[in-house]
């Protein structure tokens, strides 16, 4: 594997000094992109996508042609752990994913198993290494999977939801039900993320995206818990390095002291909580990812140069910063306005370090 | 008017002694009650229903024939305003609310002008004399309305949204025109509660139902400061009584210092924070209103109490909570169980009180 020649990313992760902050984006390989879009078209369907290598590796590094981008991340979906441990996942066009055998039922969830991601997920970690040999050490490779609640959500839903009727109903009325649900997917997620570093990961991020639908407690008890065990059963080192963990609860922002106890290296935070505001709170224990509004890329490159103006100066001098979105980017932003955002984290930040 | 045969309600907004926490739910006339759904059904549609002050009486009554609840809440919808401003409300079945002339063009904007409510909105005047009539004193009814953001997300869209790309566009990229469109909203609000009041509502609740996808400053700045000028223009007494006001942002709760300094009797809180921090930081110039997680009710009536008894030692002992869900009653809630929870309110809260 070749010498990294942009480390700015995992050097902001562990709060070292960099010259500029790094600048990446939740889903930069997605949808806005017209050259995603073709690829897409090509692959046939989403799934067919996530599942072929070269196709993952094509997608994945389309933004990084694009722009001076600061990191990869593999081109994935956080569904494919609960895919490979039987459920079925397929997307209806239009109506996002869905799974044709949910967990419903005592039984179904005593038979539920953590796959061999080697096995099962065997595409991905394919995926990792045509990406990390095609990227050359241009800029590090984030792997990812979900959180086990977010997983959770739609592995009893069925799918994406309002209510969380099923889940929520299981969590207040057989919490024990649930916390076998959790427990083998977080022993699903940990070996899959473990497989991702093996296969040349140099950075992981989990994705808790529904951790903020839950009451204080809940989350703690059944979110919060089983990303710590993640956390604690993470390689943490690979080829000399240490692998950084970012944990990511949207509309966490009311309990960042306890996602940073974890022992994770990273915080990723939405646009409700301000950075400074975050920074005081816990930027003694971990770096801080975020945290644009991703609709101000809906304005134009004047306001968007200005609130990335602001944004950096709410985290305020000194490392431990990564730039990026509070959300996934939006399909509908003009891939210009991604860039002018890019181009002012990289104009205005060399101000704050050195 | 007849005197007040139970005053809990009012004064525990106002953080004077009762005897029980007073409990109420909000969207308590609601589509989960069969009665709600019979009357509905002869109505025609949702908005003749809102518009016909006998049925909207029977509804707001329902709840209240059926559990021993301590308020009512008005039947009518946050929608009526912008309908009443001339945007064209309808219910399009299964999709929720849309506007036939939404704000998209500075022209729509300049045009806009607050409704005189007795004109415009005199249904709902009508419908809250009907109902003091037919409460005859039984407990207080509250009046309501949305705030002006969360009016103009659905102003600007046409109807509910995902990515708010259109009025986060207009917030980042225009702001003074968003500015124009709260500033009549909130005219048009302030006029429209105070319509309430003169027709007998005894208390205000102000509904910020998308505050919460704000940034810290643009909540502040959007949201937070037209819902301050409500406050001020508020008629505050009525009938030798105190009107308490309630502000309820979903998704504020890192914000409850900010809205306790409006001048508000009380903030609603959802479920993400937990009343006995919420109390810790506000609990000396407000009330607390709520704060169970909806989905508890899909959950048996015996965990129903176990989660109403946390609920309650979360505030803890002394005055100054009305209980209440965190948000609005899901449909498919079975109604014995919202039953079930306001029994254990009644039956556990005394403990708390004298």
């Amino acid at each position: 594997m070749s010498d990294l020649k942009n480390d700015r990313f995992l050097r902001a992760l562990m709060r070292q000094p960099v010259d500029t902050t790094p600048v990446w984006m939740m889903r930069q390989a997605g949808r806005y992109l017209p050259e995603y879009r073709a690829t897409r078209a090509r692959a046939g369907s989403f799934l067919d996508l996530c599942k072929n290598p070269d196709l993952a590796c094509e997608v994945t590094l389309q933004p990084l042609d694009r722009y001076p981008l600061d990191a990869a991340i593999l081109f994935s979906d956080i569904l494919t752990v609960p895919d490979a441990m039987g459920l079925g996942l397929y997307f209806a066009e239009g109506e996002g994913p869905k799974f044709e055998r949910p967990l419903r039922s005592e039984a179904d969830i005593r038979r539920l198993a953590a796959p061999d991601p080697e096995q099962a997920l065997g595409y991905v970690s394919a995926a990792v290494r045509v990406i990390r040999k095609a990227l050359d050490g241009r800029v590090p490779l984030i792997g990812f999977a979900g959180s086990p609640w977010t997983l959770a959500t739609y592995m009893v839903e069925g799918g994406a939801s309002k209510e969380y009727a099923h889940v929520k109903g299981m969590l207040y009325d057989r919490p024990d039900l649930l916390h076998q649900v959790l427990a083998v997917t977080a022993d699903a997620v940990t070996a899959y993320l473990n497989s991702q570093v093996s296969a040349g990961a140099q950075a992981l991020m989990i994705f808790d995206t529904w951790g903020g639908i839950l009451s204080p407690q809940c989350y703690r008890e059944f979110s919060l818990q089983y990303m710590a065990r993640i956390v604690d059963g993470l390689t943490r080192e690979a080829q000399g390095r240490r692998v950084p963990v970012v944990l990511f609860t949207k509309g966490g922002g009311q309990w960042l002291e306890a996602m940073a106890e974890t022992g994770c290296d990273a915080l990723g935070l939405d646009w409700t909580t301000s950075l400074a505001d975050a920074r005081r709170r816990v930027g003694r224990q971990v770096a801080l990812q975020g945290n644009l509004d991703p609709c101000v890329l809906y304005a134009s490159p004047e306001r968007i140069r200005a609130e990335v103006a602001r944004v950096l100066g709410e985290f305020g001098a000194g490392p431990g910063h990564v730039f990026n979105l509070g959300h996934g980017i939006h399909q509908h932003v003009d891939p210009s306005h991604a860039g002018a955002m890019i181009e002012a984290v990289h104009d205005l930040s060399p101000a704050y370090h050195g």
